[in-house]
C-alpha cells in the first residue's frame, strides 16, 4: 500500500466508522426516546401510537396526506381542568364582583345577586337566561382587543381554588405531549371548545402551541365601527354561535371545511364531534378522557351533572373508541409537579 | 510536496472550486429569477417586493415573525374574473334552469320567472328578497358534501361567455404568482370573500394553493343530523353570515383571530378589510386591483354599479395604498394564453 492509498483507505475507514456511530446513535435515540413519557404503557397509549404510525407510513394502506391530518381537541376537561367550574365561568364571576360597585342594582337583581352572594345554586336557578345576562354583562360592550387584554390579565392573576396554581398550569401534561407528538407527525391541531373563542386565543399558542386561527369556540356577534376614524371590532350583547354538542361538527365544517381524522373529548358535549370524525371509511381516531383520579385531579363524568359522559362512553364501547382512564393511563397529570 | 500532501492540496483546491462555482450559480439564479414574471416593472410591483423584503429581513426594523404573516385576498375581481356576473350567480341561474321542470310554479313566480326568461333586470328588481329566494332554492336543502359535489361538477362543465374558458382558468396569473411569492416568504394566504365559503372550498386548493381552512366567506346555517344513524350536515334555508363590507373584518377576526398584515381587494366591498389591515403601527400593506383593461379583460370600477370602488380608490390615494392598473401593471392577465 502506498502512502497515499493507505491514507485514502484510512480516511474511508474513519468515515465509515463515523457513519456507523451516527446511525447507532440515532437507532438508540429512536428506541429510547418516548414521545409520550407521561403516558403509562397500556391500550390507550398503544392505540394512539398505532394510529399515528398507520396514517404517516408512506405507501401504507392507511396513509393520509399531511394536508388532511386534522386533529380536533375539546378544551375544558380534555386539555385543562374544568372543575370545580369552567375557568371562563370563574372569570365571569370575578368580573361581576369587580364591577359591582358601579352597579348598585346588582345587589337585588338576578343573576348578579346570587353571584355576589357566592350562591351558585341561585345562579343556576336563573337558568339559561341568567347565564346569558352574566355573559352579556362581563363579556360584551368592549372591543375585541380590550376583551383579549382583560382575559389575559385575569389569567395571570387567578389561581385554582384546590391546586393553588394558575389555571394555565392546570393543563394536562399527557395531552401537551400528545399535541406535540401529533404536530411532529404533520398534524394540524385545533381546539374545538364550547368556551368563548376570544377567551382562549390570547394564551393557547403559548400554552398548547395552538395558534389563534386554529381555535374554534363559541362566539358573540361583533360589529365593525370607526371610532374617531380608527376601526374597531365591538363585542355586541348577542350570541352568534354556540360551539357545543351538535354545534361542534357545524363549527368544524364552518371553520376548517374538512373532516378531522382524529377527535379528542371528555364529555357528552363532545359526542357529536367524535361521531362526525369517525363517520367515514377513511382512517380515523376518537378518544375520550375519563376523569377517574380523585386524588391527583377529580373523579367524575358518569353520575355528576358536571361533564356527563354516559352517552359518549356507551358509544365508545360500542364503536371501539379509545377511552383514557386518567388514574391508570397517566403517569403525571399536570406539568412540573 | 509529497505525494499525499499534494493530493490533499489538490483535493482542497477542487472542493474550493466546486463551492465557488455553486455560489456563483446561486447568485446568478437569484439575480435572474423574477418571482413575479407577469408583473411589469412599476410602482405596484416595487411596492409589493419592498414590503415582502422589509417584513422578512431578520433583524430589520420591520421584521414580522412568520406566524404573524397573514395575507387576506378578496376573490371575485381580485383573484378571478367577476364579469359579466359573479360566477356564483351564474351557478345559481343554471341551477334554477336545470331544476325548473320539477317546479312548474316558477314560470309565474319571481325571481324564478325572470331567471327563466333571462331577464336580469327583472331579477334585480326582485331585490334582496328575490336574491335570498334564489340562494335558498339553489344552495340549500342538501348536505354540505352534496353541495360541494354539485359546485365542483358545475365548474368543470361551465364556460365564461366572453372568453369561452372554464371559470377556474380565468384566474389572474399575476395574482397566482403573488400568492406563491408570499407563501414562499412564510405568509399564510387566506381568501376573504363575499361569496359562499362552500362554493369556493372544493377548488381553491388546486387553483390558488389555498386550503379549505384558509377560505373565509359568506355562510348559510347548517344542522348536524343523524340520517339512518349516519351523521350529516344539512344546509338550511337561512343565512348565517355575510362576509362583505363591514363583515370582512368581522369574518377575519372570527376565523383567524389575528389582524392581517397585508390585504388585497378590488372594490368598495373590500374597503373595510383594507382599513382593518392597515389600522396599526406595525408593518402593513394594502392593494387594490383596478380593472382598466377592456381589451384583455374588462374596464370598470368607477362608474359602473358593478364592483364600485370610488370610496376605496379615494382612500387608497389618501393613505398611500398600492393601486394596480391592470392594463399597465400586468404583462399577462390569465394563465396559459
Amino acid at each position: 500500500m502506498t502512502n497515499s492509498s493507505y491514507q485514502r483507505f484510512h480516511f474511508g475507514l474513519r468515515s465509515l466508522f463515523c457513519l456507523l456511530l451516527l446511525a447507532a446513535t440515532f437507532a438508540v435515540h429512536a428506541r429510547t426516546t418516548d414521545p409520550l413519557p407521561s403516558w403509562n404503557k397500556g391500550p390507550a397509549k398503544s392505540a394512539i401510537m398505532q394510529f399515528v404510525n398507520a396514517v404517516t407510513k408512506k405507501g401504507g394502506a392507511d396513509f393520509v396526506p399531511t394536508a388532511e391530518r386534522i386533529a380536533t381537541f375539546d378544551n375544558d376537561g380534555t386539555l385543562w381542568c374544568e372543575l370545580p367550574m369552567y375557568v371562563q365561568l370563574a372569570f365571569a364571576l370575578d368580573r361581576v364582583k369587580a364591577a359591582a360597585p358601579e352597579h348598585p342594582d346588582w345587589k337585588t337583581t338576578e343573576p348578579f345577586k346570587s353571584v355576589l352572594a357566592n350562591d351558585m345554586k341561585g345562579l343556576m336557578a336563573s337558568g339559561e337566561h341568567g347565564l346569558l345576562e352574566l355573559i352579556t354583562a362581563t363579556h360584551t360592550g368592549m372591543s375585541v382587543e380590550e376583551f383579549n387584554q382583560i382575559a389575559k390579565y385575569w389569567l395571570t392573576q387567578s389561581k385554582h381554588p384546590k391546586f393553588n396554581r394558575p389555571y394555565t398550569e392546570l393543563v394536562y401534561q399527557p395531552m401537551l405531549e400528545l399535541l406535540a407528538y401529533l404536530r411532529d407527525h404533520g398534524f394540524k391541531t385545533y381546539i374545538v371548545s364550547g368556551g368563548g373563542v376570544e377567551f382562549m386565543r390570547p394564551w393557547t399558542e403559548k400554552i398548547y402551541g395552538v395558534p389563534p386561527e386554529q381555535v374554534i369556540g363559541s362566539t358573540i356577534k361583533t360589529k365593525f365601527e370607526l371610532l374617531d376614524g380608527k376601526p374597531v371590532l365591538m363585542r355586541l350583547p348577542e350570541v352568534d354561535f354556540i360551539d357545543d354538542k351538535e354545534g361542534k361538527p357545524v363549527g368544524i365544517q364552518k371553520f376548517i371545511g374538512r373532516r378531522p381524522i382524529a377527535a379528542f373529548g371528555n364529555s357528552d358535549g363532545d359526542l357529536q364531534m367524535l361521531q362526525w370524525a369517525t363517520a367515514t371509511n377513511a382512517p380515523h381516531f376518537a378518544l375520550l378522557v375519563h376523569h377517574t383520579d380523585a386524588e391527583r385531579e377529580y373523579a367524575y363524568g358518569r353520575e355528576s351533572a358536571f361533564g356527563r359522559l354516559d352517552k359518549a362512553l356507551a358509544e365508545a364501547q360500542q364503536k371501539g373508541w379509545t377511552v383514557v382512564d386518567m388514574k391508570k393511563d397517566w403517569k403525571q397529570v399536570f406539568p412540573g409537579k
